[in-house]
């Protein structure tokens, strides 16, 4: 009997309670733990993946256009695809309305999914819909995997730790959105990274075949790389000289430091992960024609989670956590 | 631009004016428009379908236990993927919760779930968590084929129309549930048709090799041989008298006809398939190690659509359509 409720309980205690009625994979496959499940169909792999984002909680009408709250919806879900390593191939969408919502609303999430979708070829092949009491839109991806799957748990001491593009954008344009900033490019830019996201959705299976561990950046770097250092049970040094901070964080007047929304701010869509020095290079080369930035940002260590001189547990509680955010 | 309120368009319109935003699918693959979509992966086949249960709406738990909603969530996924013939394989769910909602009830969800799950083989591998307002619970379901898809469109002229198990279970237990009528074992059957109805996972890729068109029977048996019909461009003749009844109607006092329960009652996850006849023989011998009854209730024909001595038509607009239904 658990009658705690689950805002009490939080995200991470409530999905253990509901992982423990999960039988265990078979070998070869992984269910929940990870960005995806992995799952063996005949001599080939699938991964399956869902996101739910919810009014007031996740987007607001109020300062995102229905289109980009589809598009995000969509780009979530590829992300998390793309960081076991695989393609995205298909998804469907469920959606809950409330009875006064404008056809409009419904035409302008409908648009952006299937722009989204279209744009990394998943395309959206079926849904439902339900009236409910405020929107919410669900999606499931399926992914394809062409070799195996990278992990969470595979980071090893001596690996060098590793993300695409850069940081801290999407925190700092949620914070333009909700106050309303004005005037720059920079504020576009910065807005554009928190309304419509892309998944790195080439740079996944790109990359799968020298990563050792890879993980998409949604709670935030800190937060994220946390969850690879417990599956792997190690630990880490990071440089945060290093850390690759959005271009245009610098010029506009921010809520918190740059850096401090680069490593905690989250919602990014970048790919953490770490890689044997020895294939760093490779690494680069596959990503050359992509045009995306690599950069080395530390190294996995045997023990201890450290970010400069701090300790990376004194950056804790400035992650996502959903239901005990507010 | 549509600025209706989607309760004025109402749930076709709404899904229409989704669907034209999205491509066509491939040859050889189905998207929107039938069960559930069939998308080719290497030299095998896939389905995915997915399906949103709201509170208030589609269960309250005021007489649903958290375990069966659970469960049906499940089920109603499991119904569309044994609608095309195909095994359920996996499945992911998403949930969104209030912040007074109690750990038990959470629990309870998850049981349901894998318990149903783990019943027809359809894992429940993944899924994602958030803050809502009230309850819901969306699945998306991954299944397999072995041979072609069984999609709506195939009925022909001369076949006959066929359905699984019995109907009109499921709406009658609704009126016992809400009204709170007990006391009979007939009462306990029907709330149980509709508190945890089981999907026809196994007859489904049994009939497939056998049916020119298969839905299953969520919205009522009118409405979803409408369906078929609508798909197929063709008609149809319905004998009343031989829809099978869910013994348990008889002996308890139902709020509508036994026979209207059955034709538009909806939710009973039976399948409804159309043979030709010579096919009935091996379509039976298919079913005779499941104990799975199979009822012969009409035929097809080429045009004009009659139920005894009335129209389908007349029977409309008993059937079930969500954004309208209050």
């Amino acid at each position: 009997m658990n009658e705690r409720s689950v805002s009490d309980m939080g995200e991470w205690a409530l999905i253990e309670s509901i992982r423990r009625h999960l039988p265990d994979p078979p070998a070869g496959e992984i269910w929940s733990g990870d960005d995806a499940a992995v799952l063996e169909h005949g001599s080939e792999r699938l991964v399956l993946t869902t996101d739910v984002i919810v009014e007031h909680l996740d987007f607001d009408l109020a300062y995102s256009p229905p289109q980009s709250i589809g598009s995000k919806a969509v780009a979530v879900n590829a992300s998390d695809v793309a960081a076991m390593g695989a393609r995205p191939r298909w998804s469907v969408a469920t959606l809950t309305l409330p009875r006064d919502t404008s056809g409009d609303v419904v035409d302008g999430f409908a648009r952006g999914m299937a722009e989204e979708a279209g744009r990394i070829h998943a395309a959206l092949v079926g849904g439902d819909i339900s009236e409910g009491r405020y929107l919410s839109l669900s999606v499931a991806m399926v992914g394809t995997l062409e070799g195996p799957p990278v992990t969470r748990s595979g980071a090893g001491v001596g690996d060098i730790i590793c993300v695409t593009g850069s940081l801290g954008g999407a925190a700092a344009g949620l914070h333009m959105l909700r106050e309303g900033v004005d005037g720059k490019e920079e504020h576009s830019a910065l807005k554009a990274r928190q309304l419509t996201p892309h998944a790195r959705s080439i740079e996944g299976p790109l990359l799968a075949p020298f990563a050792t561990a890879m993980i998409d950046v949604s709670d935030g770097l800190l937060a994220d790389l946390g969850h690879v250092l417990d599956a792997s049970q190690v630990g880490c040094r990071v440089d945060p000289e290093r850390v690759p901070l959005d271009p245009a964080l610098s010029g506009v007047d921010l809520p918190r430091s740059a850096l401090e929304l680069a490593l905690t701010g989250g919602e990014d869509l970048e790919l953490l992960f770490t890689l044997p020095p020895g294939e760093l290079d490779g690494a680069r080369s596959a990503l050359h024609d992509t045009g995306t930035p690599l950069s080395v940002i530390g190294e996995i260590v045997e023990s201890g989670r450290t970010v400069g001189d701090r300790t990376l547990d004194s950056w804790k509680d400035k992650g996502w956590e959903h239901l005990q955010r507010r």
